[in-house]
């Protein structure tokens, strides 16, 4: 029995994922055309669990260690069970070995705190098709709007009930932002805290340019980017400089490239900040390089 | 087939809560035992919805028209295309009519973004035993801790996209304070701003008494409480002052009761704060009466 009820079109951004392929941590293949969760999941009904999200390339993750290793830190933040890495590894290698769709697809971990009524907590992998404009984005970039997030990164970093940090299902305010840019005819947004310093994009890292350098802002009251951590290892070992520090509007204003840094969409060079057009950063090809962006 | 994986045992605070009855808002009865949720619904993914939670007593909600139009202010915020009014008393009305359980129920409303795949929003209505624990806090009281928000309630009231006073499904912050407050020997939380105003419990508003008067924080980035406003409605009615006034930490020591507001646990007095503790309202007794407290 669905519970989706006939209703008013539904206003959203369209995402164009078709039915995902999941698979449970004992390598088990679910159908995802059927209900596979419970109306009292703590997941549903408080966003009480995390997530990783990241790309596979000809069924090959990306970065898979580096992701099990923050969703156990988002777990230690959540007090949350989390299941062992060796059965992430056996849900995603289930998941893959069955994908016949697109080269590249995206790989979600899901884990909740379970049901209401008890038990353990609820866990699965996802794979699905990546969305088409991704590629769009990463060649042509994204407009993006600042967006204040009410905070300052420093202070709600070291309050650890506030969750910063941790990468929880509760995302409804990071839907809700690119929502309001879509709104105002951008496409994402940048975060900037109330003491005018860059925090991060709804899903995603920023990192600047000024010539050979590489800067994106410290960890503070932000998420920790597996992939901008992977830009930065592989940059210097290109040669690039790479530093940790707070940034301001300004700082993007006068960069030489602003980019958007995440687990699928990869590498998304900023082209307009507030409705005011930018270059895209000329190092685009080559980070994408460094990144190897498909 | 179940999501759930066997893992440690998962450290949650006990809810008490038996599977819960579900009905459609077509009126249909639905297997809470059996999944019905999509494992790529926005609700579960991202935490992209919101719910309403009231008591039904005697099978009979209380404040459904309050809830619901809250609600709809929600569904605004999120713009998210919400079941109408009719369809969803008709979902309260079919499982309550259903209830048979103790005389004191929980009902929520949930209605999430829909599948990632499209299609319309999920909606549904949940009936279930409220923790028995409800009745030891309305009678004994609940400590608190006071905890940092992070935020000014007048800042971020004005920006929108943080969905400050919506109702979403992403309470994993909500969740996460309550843990951290039990981990500190308390019961519960009132959250304070960045300028030292009283904000609300993640579950409840905060109401203080002076003399005959009884007061409660403006809703400045706070949830607009549904059983605060029945309660200065009839408290007016009983011959009590109502204010609307920014409270502070010393406004709460000073006063002559300090309650938490909500719908289910309704009017739950505040016996400690942040380990200090204090008698609990005179009044309560007496404001459970206007409220109508089982």
């Amino acid at each position: 029995m669905a519970l989706a009820i006939a209703a008013d079109p539904v206003r959203t951004i369209v995402t164009g994922m078709a039915t995902p392929m999941v698979a449970l941590l004992d390598g088990t293949i679910a159908d995802a055309q059927h209900p596979l969760v419970h109306v009292d999941d703590m997941g549903l009904l408080r966003g009480d669990g995390i997530f990783e999200t990241t790309l596979a390339v000809d069924r090959e993750p990306r970065d898979l260690e580096d992701h099990l290793a923050r969703m156990r830190a988002s777990a230690t933040m959540l007090d949350l069970t989390l299941p062992a890495a060796a059965d992430w590894r056996r849900g995603v290698a289930a998941v893959l070995a069955g994908w016949s769709g697109d080269r590249e697809a995206v790989v979600r971990l899901i884990c909740t705190r379970g049901r209401e009524s008890g038990g353990p907590p609820t866990a699965f992998v996802m794979c699905g098709d990546i969305n088409p404009h991704v590629a769009v984005e990463r060649r042509d970039g994204v407009s993006v709007v600042l967006l204040d997030r009410g905070f300052v990164g420093a202070e709600v970093a070291g309050m650890p009930w506030l969750l910063a940090g941790a990468k929880t299902l509760s995302y409804a305010l990071n839907m809700a932002a690119r929502r309001y840019a879509v709104a105002q005819g951008s496409d994402d947004v940048i975060f900037i805290g109330r003491d005018g310093r860059v925090l991060e994009g709804p899903t995603a890292t920023v990192v600047i340019a000024r010539g050979r350098t590489l800067l994106t802002p410290p960890v503070e009251g932000i998420l920790a980017g597996v992939t901008v951590r992977r830009l930065f290892r592989d940059a210097a070992a290109a040669g690039w400089e790479t530093v940790t520090a707070a940034l301001t509007p300004a700082d993007l204003a006068s960069s030489d490239g602003v980019w958007l840094v995440s687990g699928v969409r990869l590498l998304a060079p900023v082209n307009a900040v507030d409705g005011a057009r930018r270059p895209i950063g000329e190092a685009t090809e080559e980070l994408a390089r460094v990144l190897n962006v498909p």
